[in-house]
């Protein structure tokens, strides 16, 4: 994710691409919240221009997309303050500082919704803010669900709530879910059903 | 999106959710970038006790799926600094004060790429990060096409890219692309040539 490390390695970039890059000239740390943290980089533009960039430096996250023996999905209920609003979305969170995305995630299901699952699945990864923000977010599949006891932070009030695949498909269509992750959690869910786009399973490792 | 403003009259928020709701106790602004507003409230929690949240203030942005006559569609190479690399993604822009959403997705696709259509269809709107930001993605389609000049900004460095449908979905099958509302465009397109989703097409408006 860092600006600085190496970015020609990645997908999307190639050697040819100095007309569009932009290198750091320096950085600095201009917010430092509670919970939020922005940095300011003066960049040097590919016509040699200098311009200022400002993101958030966020600790990377993951998502799970649920699937119950009964083939419904569960959901969860959550007031998001800057929507001033109940989201219903898939579960997540953020990582934890050297927290490998896997761990992350059975965490974060137990933690949120109570359920163990039995064998998960790495689909890929989403970049929800790229023009200002690093954030990633590891997305999985988890089923052979089995409950168990939510253990939620202070401060955080969830409810869960089960739907039918063609249930989530309907309010994906009409407004009623407009979560990004959750969007692209649908997306996957119908690749892999159709056979398009796999998924491979491997069993939960052993708390 | 403003969390003060009316959120029972939401759709995902219900009168029933005084148990999850939090309510602003006060707001202020904690940073204030070139580019970045964080804005800080203390928030009353559904138990009686009180949080800090932290948010970035967006001013709502929108993306265009463009079909190019020939099936493909078109998509843009920039890069994006928080990312450190070269994102392949649909082409998109922040709403000026006061500007239409449809009226930005006109002047963005015509700025960034030159090109002109002759039929806009509004799909529906994304939150890309709702744990902290208030921005809202509205997507549309564009159709109808006919090229002409870029004008980008100073300091926009953009190259335009053509795929079949079929290649834009093995690159977000294998993380070519990772863009969320270019996900989210995929998505969309899917479902609505499918048949299961519906777009309603619309004469763009003389200029």
């Amino acid at each position: 994710m860092n600006p600085e490390g190496g970015a020609a390695a990645q997908p999307g970039s190639t050697s040819s691409d100095a007309h569009l890059r932009e290198d750091s000239v320096s950085s600095e740390r201009v917010f430092n919240g509670n919970f939020l943290h922005v940095q300011r980089d003066i960049v040097r533009l590919p016509d040699g221009a200098q311009a200022s960039r400002e993101y958030i430096l966020h600790p990377g996250a993951v998502m799970i997309v649920p699937l119950l023996d009964d083939g419904r999905l569960l959901l969860e209920r959550q007031f998001r303050f800057p929507m001033g609003r109940v989201m219903l979305e898939f579960p997540a969170g953020k990582l934890d500082a050297g927290e490998a995305p896997l761990r992350c995630a059975q965490r974060e299901l137990i933690e949120e919704t109570g359920y163990h699952a039995a064998e998960w699945a790495h689909a890929g990864v989403l970049h929800n803010a790229i023009a200002y923000s690093d954030e990633g977010i590891e997305i999985f599949f988890a089923r052979g669900l089995t409950p168990g006891r939510q253990a939620l932070d202070d401060g955080e009030f969830i409810e869960l709530q089960a739907f039918t695949v063609a249930e989530v498909d309907a309010m994906c269509q009409d407004g009623r879910i407009t979560d990004a992750k959750t969007l692209i959690g649908l997306l996957w869910l119908q690749r892999w059903q159709a056979g398009a786009w796999a998924l491979k399973w491997v069993a939960a490792a052993q708390e």
